[in-house]
């Protein structure tokens, strides 16, 4: 089983990064395969430590890929490193052991603590809707423009009718690194 | 914004009725829509009670538009009734106004008691692939097929991604269900 999370990691100076990224979790265990090159696994290798974020703000998803990744955080407990302040849960990661891969490596890591920070609120259609055009957005460059546009034409219908604040801000800013996008290819 | 949740609701003899609902959700305050004829509508009525759960195993929204009704409940805390022993969180509510309709009258809600049991478990699409195929099920009959077919298509790819074995279970009642109606439709 796949999760869509946020994983935080740091470098030796202590410096954050933040990236979505699908997780398999299995209970206090879970596998984190990050596309090589990778910030996440770099980090990952240099510390033997990851957070995973179970976060429902998909404004972090979004603004990860378009160039916004500064977001509130707080240390962690019983690692070196942060979780993001407005995550429903996260669970601090010691990596126990590598698979090593030229394309995308396999990080086996145990939880060493986990956190329940506020209560699930149900499952959000826009939510998804945003989810799945942040993954449209990172294969841009191989799919014809006609299947991306029906596929977004499809997602706004579950967007348009369950929204928050928050995922209409984050499908603006999907939507416009998708005009931006066009723009360049046509220009 | 609307959540998708499943909504517990007991008569006055005290049988309990489970039922997949979008509600509107801010912060303690919510607005329940059921689409008349609705038992949780005449439970609502009744009893000025209900139960939000916000559950993540979509077994629940399938078994119930699939005639599996039968799943496992605790008594609730602070009104008569009950929530789902499997939810991650849940919210016990009291009826404070009713907007009435001849489709789909309002129910405004107020929670009185809430608790966060299990924390979040991450985004899983193969969990929205199957409440957008509950969703589609329940307009089969409006839709025409082709359209069905290409939407079910769209939703296989996260599903077959993602999916652990209670999405897949789920999945299977769904597929089921439509296969039924379809054969129903050409006999």
């Amino acid at each position: 089983m796949i999760q869509e999370t946020l994983i935080t990691t740091v470098n030796l100076q202590g410096e954050v990064h933040i990236a979505p990224m699908g997780v398999h979790v299995n209970k206090d265990q879970c596998i984190i395969l990050p596309f090589r090159p990778s910030t996440t696994l770099d980090n990952m290798l240099k510390t033997k430590t990851a957070v995973i974020n179970y976060c429902d703000d998909v404004r972090i998803f979004a603004g990860c890929l378009t160039g916004r990744r500064d977001w509130p955080l707080l240390p962690t407990r019983q690692i070196e490193g942060y979780y993001l302040a407005d995550t429903l849960a996260h669970a601090e990661l010691k990596v126990v052991r590598l698979e090593d891969d030229d394309t995308r490596p396999k990080l086996f890591c145990q939880a060493v603590y986990e956190a329940n920070h506020s209560p699930f609120q149900g499952f959000n259609r826009a939510q998804y809707s945003v989810l799945e055009a942040a993954i449209l957005i990172s294969r841009l460059d191989r799919l014809p423009w006609e299947k991306v546009q029906a596929e977004l034409d499809y997602l706004r219908v579950g967007l348009d009718k369950t929204a928050g604040e928050r995922e209409r801000e984050a499908w603006g800013w999907l939507m416009e690194a998708i005009e931006q996008h066009r723009q360049g290819v046509a220009a």
